[in-house]
């Protein structure tokens, strides 16, 4: 264990999968926190690429893997989940000796399951900046989006001392917060913390919508309104794959949800005001002010 | 209607009932905004009163209505909503020749009404600033709170120009922007705006807190939990009144949450992906960013 303890090396090579806001944040945040590194992205398109290369945020990529993952120390799977989960068995392949592969998505029960599978399941961990934004795309990118996050390190049954320090010290690099974690409880976690908030503003966007009209909303709405709807405007992509891949958490989340809903309906119907206060009581306790 | 079209004359006595937040920001913005008006206060708790006073927001007060109002040009009832209700008929009554009644409650219909019936409908006009806090008290108090604020104004039919010009100029002279709007249209419009996010955000706070433990809502959360559950930790009291005074169409309201919500859930039980995407799409083009 003792090379777990000690700093990585910063003149490595880091490959970063895809570069949206989370792959092109941490490229930025990268090239501050560890400016000996060799930073390569990987683009689908060659403009997204250049782009990058031109703001500064990678040293030089390609639009396969295969141009870039055989170079890199790190290989960091920056895509919708379901995108990783494509991309890791083809990653894994290409992965030099001693390199680690990582990935940012939002639920990791099935990403550490299939990189379990890869054949490289020493090399591979998965990785979850808890941060985020509803703007997205490479232009939205900020070296900042990590400071004082919480970053989950869900590694599999095999996953190398090595790999986890490797993911570990990155986080740190770029001011996030890593916390070692079991996935699947990651998933049941998240399910509440984050992926419940953001089913209910999709709804409520659509509930306020259903009744009144755009130019009231505009006329009658205050911070209220802009706060409690404000995830509904994530990207569409990267949120369904995260639902898709972890639906029965989000279900029995949705059913809680769904249950307290008809609690205080129930109370506003009848007019129980003693019920209502204590209800709204209870609540403002629960909420945890972060 | 040309006496409505005058600049208010500042060196009025102003009355504000209620010296929370919204009472005690409206007393420090007229200070700025009105420099030769006299600005009374009434506070339950003669501490209220006197920290008001200590602090610069009101010259004088008192702790009763009755040595209050009767100086008043404008007296502004800024309590939660059914103190608003209770307060009317006495108000009215203390109220001098040509003087000004109105509030900063939430809702609008009942509040109207009761003014309609009091005696002196013609100096009676209802008010809400669209813009609050999720603090509270005096403490909380700040000048600025209105501005750029819409400011519902409701007058009833029997409300004279003068008294719909006093609330719009005092209004505008706090930096909101004033509108007319009929009383049930605004509560209707605003049980969907304001009073649904706010129930939303209470059954929410629960929901999380029912299957997660604190510690892990405090590590795995971020701005998404923080902002889609801040307005949970409004004021009971204030919110309380708000929900009883508009149950149905806030029941209207919470009934389309609660079919967005089945809707969601049936999508995702059967994994209709394209069925999730196309209602995530809608629900992120039905979101207004104001």
């Amino acid at each position: 264990m003792a090379s777990a303890e000690a700093p990585l090396q910063q003149a490595i090579t880091v490959g970063i999968v895809g570069l949206g806001l989370m792959g092109g944040s941490l490229a930025a945040a990268l090239r501050h926190a560890w400016p000996e590194a060799r930073l390569l992205g990987v683009a689908r398109r060659p403009e997204t690429l250049e782009g990058a290369v031109s703001v500064g945020y990678v040293h030089d990529g390609a639009t396969a893997m295969a141009d870039v993952v055989p170079h890199c120390d790190i290989t960091v799977l920056a895509l919708p989940v379901r995108s990783i989960l494509a991309a890791i068995p083809e990653a894994a392949r290409l992965l030099k000796l001693g390199a680690t592969l990582t990935d940012l998505g939002s639920t990791k029960a099935e990403i550490v399951a299939v990189m379990a599978h890869s054949g490289r399941a020493e090399a591979c961990v998965g990785g979850h900046p808890m941060c985020g934004k509803e703007t997205h795309g490479l232009q939205a990118a900020t070296p900042d989006l990590f400071q004082r996050a919480t970053w989950a390190v869900c590694p599999g049954r095999s996953t190398s001392p090595e790999a986890i320090h490797a993911v570990t010290q990155m986080a740190r690099a770029v001011g996030a917060r890593p916390t070692l974690l079991d996935a699947a409880e990651h998933d049941c976690v998240v399910a509440r913390t984050s992926h419940l908030p953001y089913v209910a503003a999709a709804a409520l966007a659509r509930a306020v919508a259903a009744g009144t009209r755009p130019e009231d909303i505009d006329l009658l709405s205050a911070g209220g309104y802009r706060d409690s709807t404000r995830l509904a405007a994530s990207d569409v992509a990267m949120m369904r794959d995260t639902l898709m891949t972890n639906r029965q958490a989000v279900l029995a989340a949705l059913a809680d949800l769904g249950g307290e809903l008809a609690a205080l309906t129930a109370l506003l119907q009848v007019a129980d005001e003693p019920g209502l206060t204590a209800y709204l009581e209870r609540a403002r306790r629960s909420r945890r002010s972060t």
